[in-house]
């Protein structure tokens, strides 16, 4: 038995999922991966920071909705930076918002985490986006790892399944549907919806936020290109001089007119290897029925390798949820630590 | 640079894939992957033995039929056992022809080789789906690896996507389009052929053999879902204790009336955990179009993981073809060197 050591940075939705999962699969984790998790400590800019060295009770934090809540016992005088350095713990996991300008705070989180010779493991895709480079070398020079599976597509091994399986195989291409909001307007929009009905729709079931460009206009998904651009192809782009077009002036007469010729509108994502390096673009295109990324329905995801050898590789997921990022999370630790 | 030297078995369709990929790559591996690859070795029942401990000449080896037309002072005085043995080599590749009853020669040449200290990897079903358990043992003790993931969807990597990234979210459930051959007869008749005329058609594109038994009366699909069963679940299952039921009986009117209703019949192989173990079956199942199984075109193949974290999750890929094997064994190679 293996018993891992976690500070957690963020105890927010995607953060909660995680407590619940550690939970739920606490025995199939003991018994069939030989590893035992354990949460030292939480910071949140919101509530500070606790701090227990042999760790927090699960189904407690799980029912809380910030620290207050929990047992005043536990040490709280540490800051972000502080819990990151001091507390006992082999692995910080981040969890702070994500900003893709600047990819802070979470850049600087991570940082430290990796110099402290600390594992890293992050959902956040500004970190990874914009300095991952940076990162992974002090990562190396520190003797640990960076977990980023939950980046693109949530749980789904997108990235996994092209670093550790298709790269030797000459990958030379990718396009994804990476953003389930703008996929989940456009499916509404085929069942006969107008635009402004379905962003209505997806922002009453949580999909869209209030302020919806980061998906309709396609800035998540130049996010999650950069990261495939960097960490499959090796060639970093920023997310902003990504060639992007969003969703929003998709009518939904365009999107009946090409169901009638059995085709559909997606967002896709896409990178290639081209003779003058990569490139990489967020645009609507319409997609024939054969293709399975035209068949993805609601807020689905998918991503599609083309190889040298192989021809093409279709994996189709879920790309968010607190449940399918918790599970990203669970699948780096399992990387690290088994 | 790392020089890794190769031992062949088998000179047949996915042997010569693997030469012409180990030519055609040869630039990508040395700059991409710090990886050259030399074949020291090669044998087949039919032609014998020829061995050189600097390598053999790839671009000679690819256009010839035998090893009569290769140079005649090669060493050629191995049989195959001799060769795994002797030749200098670091990894056996082992392709010969599959038995799913014994798994014979090639689980014999898979113990040779873990027993002389040389990774195996192989595409071949018999010695995997009947004997994984005796050889993973062989190879932990003698301190090597076995690569296999060319036995289940050739170079679309299932097996690692399940073991390497799924595992640990808890997969409980696993269904799959896993034979191309009989996915092209069903696909044949949506377009209107009977079976008779769909099996003539595969026959001629070399997809089905002279007697199509195995694939259209699920025995190979059983093979793989053997497999599945064990390197995922842990649970061995021989391949003839699998519920068996073939496609032959289906007619182009069951397929039609299907299609009326937006359904889809599929050859399905799956295995999944209950509380009495694993059950697994091999029998076609009609999907609807919704399910993405059901959108399977022609030869290709496709599978999908049920997971308590994730729900589902679908890899699309190839399941057969020379190169695509070769993408198979090419993984694995990187996988064991890099």
């Amino acid at each position: 038995m293996k018993l891992v050591k976690i500070g957690m940075i963020g105890f927010g939705n995607v953060g909660h999922g995680f407590i619940q999962a550690l939970i739920e699969k606490k025995a199939f984790f003991r018994n069939e991966l030989g590893l035992e998790f354990l949460i030292t400590s939480i910071t949140d800019i919101r509530y500070g920071t606790i701090y227990h060295p042999d760790g927090l009770p699960l189904k407690k934090l799980a029912s809380a909705h910030d620290f207050y809540e929990m047992d005043p016992s536990y040490f709280r005088d540490w800051n972000t930076i502080q819990m990151i350095r001091n507390a006992e713990s082999d692995v910080i996991i981040e969890l702070s918002f994500t900003d893709l300008k600047t990819g802070e705070p979470a850049v600087l989180h991570c940082q430290e985490a990796l110099l402290s010779g600390k594992h890293v493991i992050t959902s956040n895709k500004g970190p990874i986006a914009l300095h991952y480079s940076m990162l992974k070398g002090l990562a190396r020079d520190n003797g640990v790892k960076i977990g980023c599976e939950g980046t693109v597509m949530s749980g789904s091994p997108a990235l996994r399944l092209a670093i550790d399986s298709l790269l030797p195989t000459g990958v030379t291409e990718i396009k994804g549907i990476l953003n389930g909001t703008t996929n989940f307007i456009l499916t509404e929009m085929e069942n006969g919806s107008s635009y402004d009905e379905a962003l209505k729709e997806a922002q009453r079931l949580g999909y869209a936020e209030a302020d919806p460009s980061g998906d309709v206009e396609g800035f998540d998904t130049a996010g999650k290109v950069a990261i495939l651009s960097h960490l499959v192809f090796g060639t970093f782009i920023k997310p902003e001089n990504i060639e992007r077009i969003g969703i929003s002036d998709i009518t939904v007469e365009d999107v009946q007119e090409a169901l009638k010729n059995k085709m559909h509108w997606k967002l896709i994502g896409s990178v290639k290897k081209t003779e003058n390096g990569v490139e990489a673009s967020v645009k609507p295109i319409m997609l024939h029925e054969d293709n399975p990324l035209a068949n993805i329905k609601g807020a689905g995801n998918a991503i599609q390798y083309r190889s040298d050898l192989l021809g093409e590789i279709t994996l189709i997921g879920p790309g968010a949820g607190r449940k399918e990022t918790a599970a990203a999370l669970i699948e780096d630790l399992v990387h690290i630590f088994q």
